[in-house]
């Protein structure tokens, strides 16, 4: 696992506290909802909050407890059920079923987290932790922190399937400070990509390498709900034009007319969020849209997307402050609004909405995939999908740098995923 | 409502008891239940728990309470949740849907009935009952009661779907009393089908009506596990001579090798069953086949499956004893087992198996759908499915006559279902 | 095959120019297509016209010429390629895919079928015929004719799917002669069902055999495409209260709204005929609709449609001219037109459409299948089909008789299918 | 169309022979065929030969002869029917349904081809050939030749879906030079990549920019057959750890165990080609794979595929000689066959098999689609497809250079495509 960045600056102390607070956050995401909330799968790309729960666990339990002598398996089952997609771990549960399983109930499984708890802290109090059990946990805490999004995710699709629209939170939405876009030019010239830090970085940030680029401009803001609503009066779900053929065939297929969990009313657009439905802000970040969509609307407005690696470089020393660790103690609801623009440098590009990028999802040059089932975590994925950048409102704040590389197929909208537009 | 006949023997008071044993009986079957496991939808016929809970009671809100002056609706949200297929009172949210709704939760689904109970006591205490009142609320007694049914055969589904495989029930399957089939002739002539009683029948039941059959011979008993063995190990699921052509294409195409619920192991055949999993004991009567095995397995046998009208001739005079409101109370387990044979009649006529006809359902010479929602409770289901009489270990005693038509497609399985050889 | 009655009216010399006739036939039908049109298969239950001129060569040859000793195959390749569905015969080339084989191309089918007439009208010029070859010819030749008409109704559904809609025929549709519909009564009673005459008759025709049925009435005609224009303009494609159930869920999938081959224009209702596009003309029986159409306006229109075994007893003397074999003598283009009406009996039971009955395809009571392969060529579709009676204006003369059964899906729209109404 | 380079080399005369030449090219594919031949479109990712050859001839006609006055057009339905994918000129065939068009035959679309011949021959030989004519013209020649390759593998694979499996060419496949692979190595550095040439280059190809370059190496050969079997005989179907995570998927819905067109008959792997179904020959560079299973080769291998701009790199300078048109001119079946190697540079880079790259087809830096019609060549399809470069044995030798992209989705093997490893 040379491939992994040993987290040299953690001693065991501080891990154990930061093993807390990434357990903690989890608790948190659920603590509004219900043993039957904790159940629903509302699309197979999705998961039941339960479920994640569970595989948070089932991670720490495989990767880090089930190898040391002593210790014993919490329930043999769930070995299998709570198995993602890890072959080497062995079989795993049909995803696309994970909503048909009620036992282990919402207990059980919070039975299971608090054992693995108890078994993870008292190796993290111990003092023979070698680098690869370090680096295991690191990965299994990030690990964490992905779903604990996906959870945020998964239940706002979830509420939006039904009818009544239920809220998550009853928070406010925070206030907004919207603002013109202008261009910033960066030069052509040789770039290093990658993660060169000495904290955590996943594998597929590695190893750090020369990018040559050519001169380019880039937004200084998220495209916003306004200028889309610009977009779709203009007729842009209407006209193939705009679209890739793959992206037009979705248009058609599913009818698209509209980013996901908007609709109309009266003439209003309104909007479904964690906070229930409420009226569109043309300020507010555009989100929940598809590479398809991003694309034909750069298309449209007369440019483009930035490849990841423009996107990087201009994303250095750029700041960015709402995640969903922070709002979620604020009392605000997880939802991108507009901030207060910068004029030395690009706005808003960490933590307001992930931006997709024109780069498909591929390994970078001397990338080797690290062995075992860690090597499953980020490699067999890199084929049909597009690379976002730059972290949502729901992501927590540990994973906001500019070396992050998100990923989903192209038709994907459940994410709170925009762009900003480069030429 | 002409067509329905006139509960007249019912006064108010035991109509509120008859109520009151009805919607108890619904409480029995939850109550091993989590929240969880009522939120199970294994796949669209069936529906999750908590909707079976709720639809009972909106059918009582709806035909009966909300006609009434001064009822308030308990929650507006529930007419379109909860109707099941009835076009005449709105749209319904979609069926294959039902599991991905979280809320209204089993607590919120509780309250409701108890609201609606709360009601319709009061309602049955007055003596304002019109006979059209009567009427609607008898149908939806027995409509609750056919829910009780299709609760088991669904939670037993859902629960199939777990690789765990939960226990429903932990108490025993009765003893058994194994026998030898021997056939009953019955003579040609012109006989009388249809309800003729006094007490409540289903519009499908009605008119009664004149039938000539030929002479024929029905089996004393319904095919056994047993018997069922002898087929498949003569290579039954692999000659497509046995099977009518569509259910050969089943059998291709979901790979059916055995009835539903049943798996090998260590070349014994174990199924699964509402106590669990469980070896197959050849004495019982089988169950959980589709109309396609019972045609094949007679032809098979050089039989047939006996029609509707030969099968409600030879029930006359017939008994049977297990059913589920009883065996609940004599804490059986819900699964059917074979019984002592009469020597002057067919038996296990009445709840075992559903033994399917080989009569498509159809509407009765002189049938006319009742006016309104209640025209919808069953003449427009008459097209592709076949009709199984009986009754079945699941059903309650209630529904145990000669006269009493379900319905099926030919591929459905999941249901309690299985045959008896005529010729 | 004791089942199948023998032709015993038939000497070998008559039955060799019957032969001949049956097959010139089939060249008249191919006549005016190309090699390509010949290729299509436009959907998977409609076969390639090309097939059909290969599948009842093939039919003579393995039943009536492979046994024979001294005979030579023409092609063992033919053997599977050409293979309906006789699973006693072995494996098939799947269905579906008829259209994808460009070779054997027209020319070498056409060798095929001179090679089996060669042969076929040498063994009928011989002395040796027994009784079971007699049969089996008989079998051949009625099969043949079954085909032409699907021959017809194919290659109108291949046509309707090239935008340029091409014409199979230039000749005229016959003149009409419109008229009012009134009720002819029927008397209950016990009534013998089923081919009693000496001739040629279906195994599913067999035995005759009583069935006892109520008082009803039937309509002098067919209900016309000008009835069914007023079920259109009153909704009747819009209102699920006139539907089955299943019906409705194929109205809104496929988007019906009405028969298939209707178009409008400018305000005006079009057909798609052999002939090509033409005006519908409200006097003409109505056809290609499904059962659950015919289902629907006899409902909407306050009645019902008949079982096939009133059909049947109401059809007895009754006349009918208009037959694809003569049709195409008298150079008219095959569509069904309206007749003039008897004032003594129904008009236009045979010969104009095929009209749905309410029966579901069944077996006969004391029905026994063939032996052998003649056994799965009616017996094995007795699901989930729904008979038809009378034959169209694409049937050919000899199947025109009160107790042939013809039996589809009820989804079934290609075939010229209308309705009569009962009550 | 600034963006397509001018062919300012060819004048009108040598243009009007390269056009003779090309459309010879093409009757000389067609000639084996029969009319059916020509009709069948075997999966919606095919065409009908028929179709190849309206729709080439249709390109001319709207590009070039349409806008021209005085031209009249051959047949108004031929725009519609023959248009592949260009919105900007209207709506569309379906796809899936070319093989459901008989007419217009084979005949008439021979005389389209004539008909634009004439006018196309004509307009050739006048004087008054702009640029932007004759740029047009030039796409049209490149884009018919690429339909030849695509007339020769959709061709192939409608032969392979004809159990008698059909022989195109009676032709004996070339002659083999087995040789065992070495490496190639090259050094890091800035690179150009791009169509630099002043001959035709197709807008993908531009505008060449630079591009920074790890050091790496590659093979000197494609993998062959040989080196496959031993990944096949190691089990390299049967296990997901190989497999990026779609790629396996396929394998297990397709159960997918060997390339396109492969069986085995005795224990010996046996080839479906155009020459008809011959042995595998062990040397031969394997071709008829997806990218899914020429990335987990090379994954197994120890290695991985190239980029495209490795590839290119690497390719400059390198020959190769078997193309479609040399071979069919030859008399050899148009079959990849292994080469004698070169010492100094990678062998059979050009003309044997399509090489997959490991990148995902995207615009270069500084791309611009062209504006029309022409805008929707390649720019529409850059989403979910990956690079191929090379050119196969299929290929035209007009499209023979560096700098040519092909691209398909990941799971395509009717192409002749295969993989050379680098690492």
């Amino acid at each position: 696992m040379a491939e992994l960045k040993t987290p040299a600056s953690f001693g065991a102390v501080s891990l154990a506290g930061r093993y807390r607070q990434v357990r903690e956050f989890t608790k948190k995401i659920v603590a509004p909802l219900s043993a039957e909330d904790c159940m629903i799968q509302s699309m197979p790309d999705a998961s039941p909050i339960r479920w994640h729960m569970a595989h948070t666990s089932w991670f720490f339990e495989t990767f880090i407890l089930s190898p040391l002598k002593d210790y014993e398996v919490f329930d043999d089952e769930f070995r299998y059920l709570f198995n993602s997609y890890y072959n080497a771990v062995g079989d795993q549960f049909p995803r696309p079923e994970r909503g048909l399983i009620s036992r282990p109930g919402l207990e059980r499984v919070r039975d299971y987290r608090e054992y693995i708890d108890r078994h993870m802290l008292e190796l993290l109090s111990g003092d023979d932790l070698t680098d690869e059990l370090l680096n295991a946990i690191d990965i299994g805490l990030n690990h964490e922190q992905q779903h604990q999004e996906l959870m945020l995710t998964d239940i706002k699709h979830a509420f939006s399937c039904n009818p009544t629209l239920p809220q998550y939170q009853t928070e406010p939405i925070a206030a907004s400070s919207p603002a013109q876009p202008r261009w910033f030019d960066f030069e052509e010239g040789l770039f290093t990509i990658g993660n060169q830090t000495e904290g955590f970085a996943f594998d597929n940030e590695l190893p750090p390498h020369k990018n040559y680029q050519q001169a380019y401009s880039i937004a200084s803001r998220p495209v916003s709900c306004g200028d889309y609503i610009e977009f779709i009066d203009a007729g842009g779900y209407r006209d193939p034009g705009h679209w890739l053929s793959l992206g037009w065939t979705m248009v058609e297929e599913k009818a698209w007319s509209a980013p996901l969990y908007w609709l109309q009313r009266d003439g209003q657009w309104m909007v479904f969020t964690l906070a229930g439905l409420v009226p569109v802000n043309p300020d507010w970040p555009l989100c929940h849209i598809s590479y398809f969509e991003a694309d034909a609307y750069a298309r449209w407005a007369g440019a483009r997307l930035p490849t990841e690696f423009e996107w990087e470089v201009a994303s250095h020393n750029c700041g960015g402050t709402r995640f969903a660790d922070r709002l979620m103690d604020d009392n605000n609801a997880v939802h991108p609004v507009s901030e207060k623009q910068s004029s030395s440098h690009p706005s808003q590009m960490f933590g307001g909405v992930w931006e997709w990028t024109s780069s498909s999802y591929a390994a970078y040059p001397g990338y080797t995939a690290p062995d075992g089932a860690f090597g499953e975590y980020n490699g067999k994925f890199m084929c049909n999908q597009y690379v976002l950048r730059g972290g949502s409102v729901a992501t927590v704040s540990d994973h906001i740098r500019s070396s992050y590389r998100n990923f989903f197929p192209p038709e994907t909208r459940w994410q709170f995923s925009g762009l900003r537009l480069a030429k």
